[in-house]
């Protein structure tokens, strides 16, 4: 089945103990969008500027995006600068510059209405749910959120979750939103809001999803060197979508092996800065490295 | 098998968000035995004064554990005192009188000496590598450390780790004794002091075990009320090292086995004060334990 992300088209610049780069293509939706790209149709909305380099807008259709949704407009493409210490598991933000991005209201395309599988990455939660809204029978939606949505429009943002399926959020940002400290309370707040399936991403130490009762662990991908944690989260959402929607079955089952596939792409992105290492992939890649978290995790039945 | 343990006895002092008790039983031997009482025959090596309460004593041997090790000296037991923070995985101390502990110098009784599976607890590298050259043919020698003898007596516990099979410490104690904040790297290089399993303690992250190019992840078990960590980390290796002397078989398989009893061990000592709740478990609790972390890790190969 095909899905359709609504997020941010950034131009980033990043300082990490392992180098920096200046102004690379960034995003929740372009880390989204090309993690999804290897499991099914994706469909983007965002928003540019014009001087939003052809070359980032190429990266996108090679890997068969389709950008219909994509509004070039006057002005300057969004800007984030962040910065990493020896703990990659925060980012400093040093800069934010909306620009285009500020006045961002998306229209759906005509055909992007009939999607099913939907992905609301972080944005204001007002922009989430218009765009939910023109989508005519959504089957699973997911979402992101942060700090800043959670402390600014809290009302808003759970008026959303009433339309959510899922909801992938960091650890801190989960105890934020509930005013739980322990998890499993916070996802028993969560699962009040009407959300079935709370997903916390902890960084280098996985993901849990909690849902209807069973909780499942992933563990982070143990690597030699993290160049760039930047979009990692989006990375993840992005497997984890894709897969979904290619099955199109939702049970515990193929949610967990989601969530797996979610955490092996998130593992390639960390290994370069930008979508280097993320637009180079290929399929057996990404299988080899589920098997390896499958070796990672497994131990065997008591007899 | 049989297992042997050296390590301390202690009155300790906690205080946590949720309650706080003074003098209760504590000290790594304890917990690790009670923990390993479980799984194994039990062999105990720890000093105590002659304050140390009866009903202590009974508990350990109530649970099957040998105490002829056990000195009863002049004096008053060590003592500990801490607090947690909302964060429970940081103990912060803020009193310990060594008491009887700082002449400790602990000679096996002869029938300790043909033991086989040995566990060194964290106590002074200089006093566990005296025990262990006590046993005569040790098949599986495991030992904990801390920050405090990594950085007080580095050399010494380099020459303990040259006759050490694994070595169980907490992710800070990783970085610091390796220099290497990255795990993998740490891996490699306690490897290369002679070290065949690394078992890296991660408190509610779960556990890592680095061995022979081989990495297995086990998760903290969720928990929704934490009531005291004290002791966590003694009694995974408890039940890690119980089993393994159980089985009696040191392979890859039975090493994760034995890492998911640890961890199912750890997840019930938390739940309470002290020995409170490790004290009174059965071993079909414990398996069940083992099953739900199977459920909590476990995904589906793809087809």
């Amino acid at each position: 089945m095909s899905l359709l992300v609504v997020g941010s088209i950034a131009l980033d610049s990043v300082k990490t103990p392992f180098g920096q780069v200046e102004e690379v293509l960034g995003g929740s939706a372009t880390y989204f969008s090309v993690s999804a790209s290897y499991f099914t149709d994706v469909h983007l909305v965002a928003v540019v500027g014009n001087d939003f380099p052809r070359e980032h807008q190429e990266l996108l259709t090679e890997r068969g995006i389709d950008i219909t949704g994509l509004d070039r407009v006057e002005g300057e493409t969004f800007r984030w600068v962040g910065e990493y210490g020896y703990d990659l598991n925060e980012a400093h933000t040093l800069d934010t510059r909306l620009n285009v991005f500020e006045s961002f209201n998306p229209q759906l395309p005509e055909k992007y209405k009939d999607i099913e599988y939907v992905f609301l990455a972080n944005i204001d939660p007002e922009i989430q749910l218009k765009v939910l809204k023109q989508v005519k029978n959504p089957k699973l939606v997911a979402c992101d959120t942060m700090n800043y949505w959670i402390e600014g429009k809290p009302e808003a943002l759970k008026e959303l979750l009433r339309h959510v399926d899922i909801l992938t959020i960091n650890e801190a940002e989960a105890r934020e939103l509930t005013g739980e400290p322990n998890l499993l309370k916070a996802a028993e707040v969560v699962k009040g809001y009407g959300v079935k399936h709370l997903i916390v991403k902890r960084g280098e130490y996985g993901a849990l999803m909690f849902s209807n009762g069973s909780i499942f662990n992933a563990p982070a991908y143990p690597l030699e060197s993290i160049f760039d944690p930047t979009g990692a989260g989006d990375t993840f959402a992005g497997g984890f979508m894709g897969y979904l929607a290619n099955t199109d079955n939702i049970v515990d089952s193929s949610l967990r092996q989601a969530i797996i596939f979610g955490s092996a792409m998130a593992s390639f992105n960390v290994e370069a800065f930008s979508l280097e290492r993320l637009k180079n992939l290929n399929y057996d890649e990404i299988k080899e490295r589920f098997n390896e978290f499958k070796k990672l995790t497994h131990f065997d039945d008591l007899k």
